[in-house]
């Protein structure tokens, strides 16, 4: 998507040839820098940092890791070394564990003098797929609105989204945020409620700003306000994404997506998530049992980062010194709260029968 | 409640007779520094920049504004001055009204001679009567505290609140946190999560640091998390305050409430919330449709206060500049969600029935 005017994606191989250039996410909103990535190690620590997050976008970054890895040693030492270091930057994204499965068994049939440039090929190639992913949910979730817009007519559609499942968290496009700059580019008269999305604020701080930049007009709020808009008819559908989708229809994503479906169910809007098939684990079916939650640094929960009024970036403290936090980072949304999953192969329940339907392939693979 | 040692109210008479001492509570938790009001002027001013805030505390430091104005002038007129100025700083809190409406009619029989000293006598008399409702609502909780204690023998009483009723937001002992300070005084072994409530963060920045000072073990969470500990039962009970209740049952209290009720009803964990008879509004029977909800300054979603690594204060903004916030103070329960109301005479059921049973003399004014 463009910022201010120019065309970006998320991660692009360097001019160099030997180097991949990203954004520095966690400088948004208040500075856009790219940083060029040389090493193996600077791939794991930008995805460990989240310089670069979402489950699409940790993926290929993942996969452009292994390549900068084979560039410096091509060795199948080299290669299971790669996918073990970025397999563990972050516990829960399935789709890292899928991209390094995918780069793996492709380069291993590839003799070690040719395996960096097939690394750089194939990590390419898993970005081109991703963008047509995206671009296909939101030619399912266009649709969707176009009907949900039908019904409000006369004043813009009005939706909720949590975290930022936006062109920021792939290579481009988006999941959840992909239908609202389908429908938005078609003309539908749309206004986005932001949840900010504590800890990390990526909501206020990413959904916020690429939603800006592309000129939708939306309004941040806190994650408690959501309720309070949807008891009075202020929402008219939520759409948010997903880390981990259980072959059941369960979904894991940012913690608190569980409470806005909850609200969403209790006031009888619509709660869609949108996904890449890329993030279900057909191995699972009870998401809440087992699918286990990453416990991050309570420091993301005592402490913020934002602009100062000199324009400088200031670390502020938010808890009394004496006391300590817990930061889990994902919660689970049962199926029986999702409307429907909007996949690149169209709008399916959220049960094994609707996900089987659909990616017959994968179901049974 | 003790301050390292020290006992303090949030609210107490100057030393000199004619003033009113409060701890400024938009400093907590980073500097404890007490303030004092002069004139009717700093008591709208506390009040409206939540210097004071929570709906008892507000009660009774409008009581003394009142004192605060017929000090300066015991006139009618500006008895009906002091009142409606005290009345706008807050629209939702019924507290307030409750207070000014018992001082107006009390001091209207008193000759304008005696008005200021009355006043101030009546003002230390509501206050009295506030300590008093809420060690009774301390000892009502601590029942249910001791049954549900039973029922997890050998582990602390995992214990979950949102925003904060404690002793700040009363003149001591608090609401929801009263059965929380009489349980651990009691030697229950408990734990407390603590919401940290966005966008003001009074549970990160004074329950923690009340529950600190008090010695009771808790944890900060952001917002989100509380529905992901509740489907992992990690929760035992939720309780909560109120700021304005309805005859039904229906309570509105910070927004967000809402969220946790859903999560608590939807995991089988008991909701309480704990109140004095005076946020319960007898001419309301639906609070989502009846109740109006204040809307604040955007600024309190877009910048955040905290304390820097050098010790002072910086506020910095978490949005991106073009971007606009809506910030909603409010939501409200509806009684369907709430297991029980603590009140000073006793548990009751969030029902017309149940509140008309403990309060007959209120119920049919």
């Amino acid at each position: 998507m463009k910022v201010d005017g120019v065309a970006y994606r998320t991660v692009w191989p360097g001019a160099d040839g030997a180097s991949v250039e990203i954004i520095d996410q966690t400088l948004l909103p208040h500075r856009f820098v790219t940083v060029p990535l040389h090493t193996l190690d600077d791939a794991a620590r930008a995805i460990r940092a989240m310089q670069v997050r979402g489950a699409p976008l940790i993926g290929v970054t993942a996969a452009y890791g292994v390549a900068l890895a084979l560039a410096a040693d091509p060795s199948d030492t080299a290669l299971a070394n790669a996918a073990a270091v970025l397999a563990a930057t972050r516990p829960t994204a399935v789709n890292l564990r899928w991209a390094l499965e995918r780069m793996a068994a492709h380069l291993r049939t590839v003799a070690p003098a040719d395996r960096a440039a097939a690394a750089f090929a194939e990590a390419g190639q898993i970005a081109d797929e991703d963008v047509a992913v995206s671009s296909a949910i939101g030619d399912y979730g266009l649709a969707l609105f176009r009907e949900a817009a039908s019904k409000a007519p006369g004043r813009p559609l009005q939706v909720l989204t949590h975290c930022n499942a936006g062109w920021l968290a792939t290579v481009d496009w988006g999941t959840a945020l992909a239908p609202i700059y389908k429908a938005f580019d078609a003309g539908i008269a749309l206004h986005v409620w932001v949840d900010e999305t504590r800890p990390r604020n990526q909501g206020a701080s990413l959904t916020a700003w690429e939603l800006g930049r592309h000129g939708v007009p939306h309004t941040v709020i806190v994650d408690n306000a959501g309720g309070h808009l949807m008891q009075h008819g202020r929402v008219d559908l939520c759409i948010v994404g997903t880390d981990r989708t259980t072959a059941t229809g369960d979904v894991c994503n940012k913690i608190g997506t569980y409470l806005k479906a909850l609200a969403a169910h209790d006031n009888g809007v619509p709660f869609y998530v949108a996904l890449p098939s890329s993030t279900i684990d057909w191995r699972l079916d009870d998401g809440v049992r087992e699918i286990p939650i990453e416990e991050r640094d309570g420091r993301e929960v005592t402490h913020i980062t934002g602009a100062t009024a000199g324009g400088g970036l200031e670390t502020v403290a938010l808890t009394p010194e004496r006391s300590t936090a817990a930061n889990f980072g994902f919660d689970v949304t049962p199926a029986r709260l999702v409307t429907g999953l909007i996949t690149e192969r169209g709008v399916v329940a959220a049960s094994r029968a609707g996900l089987a339907a659909a990616f017959p392939d994968q179901a049974n693979a």
